[in-house]
C-alpha cells in the first residue's frame, strides 16, 4: 500500500465495507484499518436473512460470518461496533464518532475514508407505520424480531413484491403462515416486464398466497389481536404481522452533510475507482451510484455482488492508484426463487427502455433446460432485448423451473462483453444430455433475433394483438383440442401445405403453437406461399399462463 | 432462397445435415431438398445413445426424433435412407447413389451440395477386432446391439476413457455390470489436464469401476464364454463384451475422392461459411475442420452443438450469400457427467498450450456452487488459462458436483468475446443464496489471475513443488489434525501474525489451506513481513484427492 496511508477508516462493516477492509489488508500489513459499524454485527450474510426466518437455513450462526474478534485475528482490523459516524470534517480529515450505548464521543483521523453505509428499508409516513407489528428486514436483529413475531401469528401481510418481498412470501408460507402480498404495480417483481413475472404470480397463487396487485397501503390500525391494514382499493386486511419491503433509500446523509456530490435520487456519486467528489473519500455498495455500462447512464443497484466488488476496487485504488482495475459499472443482474420457480433479469427491461425512449427490438423464446429427450427437462422462457441499430444486447429476462440462473449468467457475460444477437447465435455452450442442448435456448434467442432483423420472422408479441384476426393453431390436433387457443382454428403443421386453400389469403394470418417454434415454421411456409403471416411469440406456453 | 437453387442435396441426415435441411426449407418452399442417409434413421439424438443403453432414457422413441415420413410432412424433404453416396461428379454437379438393399444405382443432380457424413468410431487393425463381441457406438442400431449384448453378460470392458467411454462406464454400472475401463493416457478424459480429471477417476473407483490407465489393448481372443483382451502391460482381461470408444475418424472419403481439399488429419477444409474448396459444395459437422477462433489455428471438434450450428450456417450462405452470418469457429466446449460428478472444458488445455509452445499463465481456484451458508452448496474447482501478453483467456476447465455446466458456459462466452482476466473479475452474475455467490468462483478466478499478474499472488501449482521445503498449513488446528498435509507444520491463520518468529525467514515458505484462499491470505501476510512466501494452489481439496 502507498506508504503514506497510515490510517484507513471504513464506515459500514457488512458487504462492501468488509470486502474493502479485507482487500486493503492484503495490500499492507502496516496500515491501521478501522471499521465503524452502527449495528452490533459485521460481515453478516444479509442475503440469507429470509431463509433463516423460514428455517431453510437452520443455524443462525451460518449467517454471522465474522465477529469483531475474528476480524481482529484474521485481518488485524479494529472494529468498532455500536458506533455511529456523525460527521466528517473533510478539511481536518477526521470523522466524529458517537456510541449511543455509553454516550461517548470521539474523533478519528483518516488518511483515506471509505463510506459503505448501505441503504435503509423505506418506511413511508403512513398512519400506524410505527406500530410494533410493522417490521422491515435489514439486519440480524430485524431477522430475529420477524422470526419471533411470525411464530406467534397465523397471518402475515407483506407489502411490496420485489425480491425481498417474494423471498419472504415463500419462506413464511414454508412456515405454514397464511400470506398476503400487496404490490403497487399490477405485477409482482416490477423489475421484470409483467409477462415474465407471471409464472411467479401463478406459483404464488397455486400455493395459496393471496396477491393484491395494483393496490397500496393507506394506513395501519391496531386491533386486539393484530393489525388492520387499510388499502387504497378500500379493502381492509386483518393480519398478525406486517412486513414492509417496498424498497430502500441510500444512507447518504453523512455524505450529503459533508458536501459530497449526490445523484438525483440521493446516491453518492463516484468515479470508476469509487472515488466521491473528495479524492480522499470513497463510497461503495447500496449508497452509491456508478455508471451504467450498457447505455452510459447512471446506475444504482443495491445488490450484494456489486457492493463486494466495489469494495475491492476502492481498496485497490487506495493502494495502487491509477494502475488499479476500474469498476466497470453495474448492469443489474438479479434472480429470485419462488417455490420451484425462478425468474431474473440482467440489463435493461422493456419497461425501462420504453420509459427512457431508447429504441429496441425484442423476442421471447422457449427452450428446454437440457436435452428434451433426457429426463427432467423443464421449459425456460427467455426474453431478449437489443438495439436495432447495431444488434447489441441491452437486456434479458428468464423464468422457469431449472437452469434460469445459468442463462442469466451467460447473458450477463454477453452484456459485459457488449456482444450482439449474432454472437448469441454462435455461443458454444457445454452440451451433454443432462446439462444442455445442441441448440440452447440462448442460441435460439439469437437465431430468432437475427430472423426478425432479416425479415424471416414477423412476430406479434401477444395473442391479444391478433384478437379478431385469422389465427391458425398449428399444434397437433389432440394437443389443440385439449387446450384450445381462443379464437384459433387448428391446422396441424404437418397438414399445412395441403390445406393452404382453407386460409383466406386476402387477410393477415397469425400462427400459434405450444412453444413458439412450429408457429414460426408455419409462418415461414405461409410467407413463402405469399401470405401475410405472423407468428405469436412464445406460444401457448407463454401466452396462456 | 436464391432463385437459381432448384435442388439442394444433403449427404447425411443426422445433426448437421438435418439442421441444414430444416433451415434451407425456412428460406424457400420451392427448392427441392433431398437428404441421402446411408443408415435407416435420420435426425436421431446421437448424444442420448448411452443413456438408453443404461435405461436412464427409458423410451427408445425419445431418441428417434424424426422419420423420413415426418420430415416429408413437416419440411417437405425427400429423404432417401439406406442409400450411399458413392461419388461426386463436380463437373456435372451430380452425385452417384447406391442402395445396398436392392442393389439399385442412380445419379442425382444438385445445384448445391452439403456434405454431412459425420465421423466413424476408430477400429484399429488389432487381432480379434472383428469378433462379434467387440462393439462401437454411433447409431441406433449400434445402441440396440450393445443393449442386447450387455443384457447377456456380467462384465464389460470399455476401451477409451473419453466422453463416450465415461458415459458408457456410468450407464453400464447403472445396469449392474462389472465395468473395466482401459485408457492409453495415464488419466481419464485426456481432453482435460490430468489433475482436473482426477475427481472423475476417484468417483469411478469408488463405484467399483476398474481403471487401467496408461495401458492399451494388443488384441482380443474368443473364449467359450466371452472374450479375452490382451493388454500392453501383459494383463489379460476376461470379459463378456468390449466397447471401443477410442475416438473417431472423419468420414471424408467421398470428399477426398472428389478432390476437395482436406486438412492434415483428413478433415474437410471449409471457410467461414462452411464452403469447401468447391464453392458449390459445403461440409458441416464432425467431418470438417474450421478455424480455431482462440489462437487462429485449425479446429476439428466432433460435437453436436457445432454440427447443428454449422448446418444452419451453410443453409444461410446458400440462400443469402455473403450477407449470411459467418460460423465463428469451434472452441471445443464439452462436459461429461460421471455419477454425481461433472467435469468439462472450454478452449485450450494446459497440455495443448504446452505442446504447441503457446505461452500461458494459469491459476486453479475453488468456490461453492452457491452461497456456502445456504444448504446444498458443493465445491467447484476451476482452472483458468490466459495469455501473459494481454490477459486474454485461452481456456478453462471445471469439475465438481453442481454448477459445473454454468461456469463452463460463462467461460465459453468469455472465450467467444475474447475477454480477459480483468473482465472475469467484474462479471456481474445472478446472485441469490440458492443460485450463486456475491463473489462467484468465476470472479475469484479473475481476482486470482490479476493477483498473479500484479505480484500479489506467487503460487505453486502443486504440493510436490514444495516437497522438502518449509510448508505451513494455515487451517484451524482441528481440521489440520484430522487430515494432515504431509510435511507441513500447522500455524492457523488467526495465530500467524503472533507466531512469525517460528518461521525460518532465510528459507522460502509455502502456505497451504483447505481451499486455496486462506493460504493466499497467509502468503500476503508473510510477504508483507518480508518472507519469500508462496501459496499452494487449490488447497488440500485440490491437491490431496
Amino acid at each position: 500500500m502507498n506508504a503514506s496511508i497510515e490510517t484507513l477508516v471504513i464506515i459500514g462493516g457488512v458487504a462492501g465495507g468488509a470486502s474493502a477492509a479485507a482487500r486493503a489488508r492484503r495490500h499492507s500489513e502496516k496500515t491501521r484499518i478501522v471499521v465503524i459499524e452502527r449495528g452490533p454485527d459485521v460481515s453478516f450474510a444479509n442475503c440469507g436473512l429470509p431463509y433463516h426466518i423460514g428455517g431453510e437455513i437452520e443455524d443462525r450462526a451460518e449467517l454471522a460470518i465474522q465477529t469483531p474478534q475474528s476480524l481482529r485475528a484474521l485481518l488485524n482490523l479494529e472494529v468498532l461496533t455500536g458506533t455511529e459516524a456523525v460527521s466528517i470534517d473533510r478539511a481536518a480529515k477526521c470523522v466524529a464518532l458517537h456510541s449511543p450505548a455509553d454516550g461517548s464521543r470521539s474523533t478519528l483521523a483518516y488518511d483515506k475514508l471509505i463510506l459503505a453505509p448501505g441503504a435503509a428499508p423505506l418506511r413511508p409516513p403512513l398512519p400506524g407505520i410505527d406500530l410494533p407489528g410493522v417490521l422491515t428486514l435489514r439486519n440480524l436483529q430485524d431477522m430475529d424480531r420477524i422470526k419471533s413475531a411470525a411464530a406467534a401469528v397465523d397471518r402475515v401481510l407483506i407489502v411490496g413484491a420485489g425480491f425481498i418481498g417474494l423471498e419472504m412470501a415463500e419462506q413464511l408460507h414454508r412456515l405454514g403462515k397464511s400470506v398476503s402480498l400487496v404490490e403497487l404495480q399490477r405485477q409482482v417483481l416490477p423489475q421484470l416486464d409483467p409477462e415474465m413475472a407471471r409464472p411467479l404470480e401463478n406459483a404464488l397463487r397455486e400455493k395459496g398466497v393471496e396477491l393484491l396487485l395494483g393496490d397500496a397501503i393507506e394506513g395501519f390500525e391496531e386491533r386486539t389481536h393484530g393489525i388492520a391494514a387499510r388499502l387504497k382499493s378500500g379493502a381492509v386486511m386483518e393480519t398478525g404481522l406486517v412486513i414492509l419491503s417496498i424498497g430502500v433509500r441510500p444512507e447518504s446523509g453523512l455524505a450529503r452533510d459533508a458536501g459530497l456530490e449526490l445523484g438525483p435520487r440521493g446516491h453518492i456519486r463516484v468515479d470508476a475507482w469509487q472515488r466521491t467528489s473528495d479524492p480522499d473519500i470513497y463510497a461503495v455498495g447500496d449508497a452509491c451510484e456508478t455508471e451504467d455500462p450498457i447505455l452510459g447512464k447512471r446506475a444504482a443497484i443495491p445488490l450484494g455482488g456489486p457492493a463486494n466488488r466495489q469494495g475491492r476496487s476502492a481498496a485497490d485504488h487506495i493502494s495502487l492508484g491509477e494502475k488499479a482495475l476500474r469498476y466497470p459499472g453495474s448492469i443489474g443482474t438479479a434472480i429470485v426463487r419462488v417455490f420451484e420457480h425462478a425468474a431474473g433479469i440482467t440489463g435493461w427491461s422493456e419497461a425501462r427502455l420504453k420509459a427512457e425512449g431508447v429504441p429496441y427490438q425484442t423476442v421471447t423464446v422457449n427452450g428446454p433446460s437440457h436435452a428434451s429427450y433426457f429426463p427432467g427437462a423443464e421449459t425456460i422462457t427467455l426474453k431478449l432485448l437489443w438495439s436495432p441499430e447495431d444488434g447489441r444486447v441491452l437486456g434479458a429476462q428468464a423464468c422457469g423451473i431449472d437452469g434460469v440462473d445459468k442463462r442469466l449468467d451467460i447473458l450477463a457475460t454477453v452484456l459485459r462483453a457488449r456482444m450482439g444477437i449474432d454472437d448469441l447465435a454462435h455461443l458454444e455452450l457445454a452440451y451433454a444430455p443432462p446439462f444442455g442442448n445442441a441448440k440452447d435456448v440462448v442460441n435460439v434467442a439469437g437465431f430468432a433475433a437475427g430472423n426478425l432483423r432479416d425479415g424471416l420472422l414477423s412476430p406479434v408479441p401477444d395473442l391479444a394483438a391478433a384478437a379478431g384476426e385469422q389465427i391458425i393453431d398449428v399444434r397437433p390436433a389432440a394437443v389443440s383440442a385439449k387446450n384450445p387457443v381462443p379464437g384459433a382454428r387448428n391446422i396441424p403443421l404437418a397438414e399445412l401445405r395441403g390445406r393452404l386453400g382453407e386460409i383466406d389469403a386476402a387477410r393477415p394470418v397469425f400462427t400459434i403453437c405450444q412453444m413458439g417454434k412450429t408457429s414460426y415454421f408455419a409462418a415461414r411456409i405461409l410467407s413463402n406461399h405469399g401470405f401475410d403471416a405472423r407468428s405469436i411469440l412464445g406460444g401457448a406456453h407463454h401466452q396462456m399462463r
